[in-house]
């Protein structure tokens, strides 16, 4: 197939980064077709009938490598790690279901929906106990989030850079739409004290994760979430129930959910003093880091998806930011000496995924892309640098820094740092 | 478990519709609730490590209930035919993949990405063929809107009420995040003559679906749509690429896309002649009926999903419009002689799945559940005899009248006409 590059249109940065218009009617720039003279020839397809009707739709086979992977855990476990959302593979802001990443413990619990209840105690006026059948009595909320793992692009950290894909450095962030009861409204029903100040929630998975939220934060926008993308969540995702804090790091997020003790104190459990902690330089550590830094990535090019020769591509991605909705990504094909604004498209929501994209005319020599964020707070997504300042040796939680691509003559990209 | 029912609230219509501040914070009305002491006893879940992560998740073997069902084939045949939306299991807006409604009238050919080509030709400067990796480099949308079958519903045009679910009478309907290249990018890479006024789609599957779209909608929001809910279509829903035109009848987003027809005039082509054409009672018919009407089904109660006694409930559905927006929801518990506000919840999008919720306090007597939707436009949903009112005989398509579930003193649903 030939690649027309005629009118490549107005250049808004260098190395090729083409302008916002180029995307837009009327520029009349030709990107890649095929000349035909008329589409007449019957394919195989239709010669004879397809498949049947399903009760369960499958992806096509031509799909198969589309998986959650690298699937990682710790040494002689199965259930202690996770699995990665294959965000190269991925266009548009949902995560499907089967590919929503999961960071486990001590694996998934089968739990049955008929027998588990959720204990609301502590410091209230009635401890209850809620069934899923009762909470599905209750008012709900319905909002598309994206859910990050804190240790999510922790490689990153690392003092050189790691072979890797953008979801096996970047794979534990997926984005739902999640439903549930408010977290607001349970405490109302059961009539909290004075003197609370904590929300302590527990899981019903071997590690037990439990994890301290404030109350702020529960009366705000936590959910008790009972669906995902419609449907019941899926085990490796809290069946039949798990906490949901919108924008916040996602352990705090407890899968399993079956205890909240509301308190007047952090408890300090094990989940977060041995881990999720910021460790700084000056020996000291962040008590809590809640909300997820703004960021975004760009997910093609990436490793693992060669470009064919020089011609106009779309540089594509997501963006995200626990402080609410994304206003600008801006990518570079010269390894950040220059920037040019993306398209950001779809639904543009607060702590939600949003998708961007740009033209990018590659000449077919080097080049290194890089995305930056900027978010409705005035943050911008840091350099790999900055992101770095401040750490302590080892800390490599809560990592939002610009990911760059290299992309080398023969249009293989590859992971470095500037 | 004992459910209370002390502080009702203020009734906003008959037969126990409850005023929304009922959903709100503060009222402090008890729902279901059991009183517990405090959650020591550690359940089975937590005494063992669980299952593994896996690279393709799948729903709890607990909810091997939701699929979709029925399904339904011509005799002799396993792929003329639909499968349905199991809406009663589904709670928000968005339609898990794997359960988004099928209709096909040769089955589901099987499709190699790498060979499929999307022709574009016809009164054009530049025919053109175009394959799916030259697709992914152009601009592309997304949005969250819903896909609903012309026959949707057609069940209810029968003089006697049908029994059926929320699924088998309903449940050609799904939503998805859909994300392609805008036909208007397309159509200006191939430079459309003066003369055009219509593009034929032709699809790529044996009973080859074909329909005449007209230029103005072409241009306006239609998609060559290439990913569903972040991933590639599924087979089901026209893998590698289909037409897509929110908001209008769901043949027109013609699966397994292959050819783009510009011309001057429809084709009145099988597909267009032989079916989805309303007849009228004056023995003409609707050339095209191209857009859905307003429309609302309460998913919860209904038939199959029982009451378990007097008490408080949510009742809740889904809401949508190819007119644009929904703007206000009305439950009725009484037949249709009182209306009370629904919450609209989720995300309220354009053209998109709404869901909505209101409480219900119900006394265990006789009652009749109905929604009426209304969209931006001013329209409002007509009651069964209105949405019938000028039909000719067997006319069943593009049917949005109101449903009505009669719920009996045993908490059973059924399918009524009011």
């Amino acid at each position: 197939m030939a690649y027309h590059d005629d009118t490549v249109g107005e250049r808004q940065a260098g190395n090729g980064i083409l302008s916002r218009r180029f995307f837009l009617r009327g520029v009349g720039a030709s990107i890649a077709t095929a000349s035909v003279g008329v589409a007449a020839a019957r394919s195989e397809s239709m010669m004879a009938p397809g498949g049947p009707m399903t009760d369960d739709g499958s992806p096509s086979p031509f799909e198969a490598h589309v998986v959650r992977s690298p699937i990682s855990s710790a040494a002689g476990t199965t259930g202690a790690g996770v699995s990665r959302t294959p965000l190269q593979h991925l266009t548009g802001l949902i995560t499907p279901s089967r590919l929503h990443f999961e960071r486990h413990h001590s694996g998934i619990p089968a739990i049955d929906p008929g027998q588990h209840r959720l204990a609301v105690h502590g410091l209230v006026s009635r401890p209850s106990a809620f069934s899923v059948e009762s909470l599905d009595r209750y008012p709900m909320v319905s909002r598309i989030q994206f859910l990050e793992c804190s240790g999510n692009s922790g490689a990153c950290t690392a003092p050189n850079p790691v072979p890797g894909t953008a979801a096996s450095l970047h794979g534990l962030v997926s984005t739902s739409e999640w439903i549930g009861v408010p977290l607001a409204v349970l405490l109302d029903e059961v009539g909290i004290d004075d003197a609370a100040r904590w929300v302590v929630a527990e899981g019903a998975d071997a590690a037990v994760m439990s994890r301290s939220i404030p109350l702020d934060k529960a009366l705000d926008d936590a959910i008790v979430a009972l669906y995902q993308n419609g449907e019941r969540l899926r085990p490796g995702n809290g069946y039949p129930m798990r906490l949901f804090l919108p924008g916040w790091e996602g352990n705090a997020s407890v899968k399993w959910l079956r205890s909240l003790d509301v308190t007047d104190r952090p408890a300090m459990t094990k989940d977060e003093t041995s881990k999720y902690t910021d460790l700084r330089d000056d020996g000291l550590a962040e008590q809590f880091t809640f909300p997820m830094g703004v960021k975004s990535l760009i997910t093609s090019p990436s490793p693992g998806l060669s470009l064919e020769g020089p011609g106009v591509y779309a540089v594509s991605g997501i963006a995200w930011s626990g402080a609410g909705r994304i206003t600008r990504v801006e990518v570079s094909a010269d390894g950040g000496r220059s920037w040019g604004e993306a398209e950001l498209i779809g639904e543009a929501l607060p702590l939600c995924s949003t998708p961007f994209r740009v033209a990018w005319s590659w000449d077919g020599g080097e080049a290194t892309l890089l995305s930056r964020a900027y978010d409705e707070s005035g943050a911008v997504q840091p350099s790999r640098s900055a992101a770095l300042a401040g750490r302590g040796p080892g800390s490599f939680y809560h990592y939002n820094g610009i990911q760059a691509w290299r992309i080398d003559a023969a249009g293989e990209a590859s992971n470095v740092y500037v």
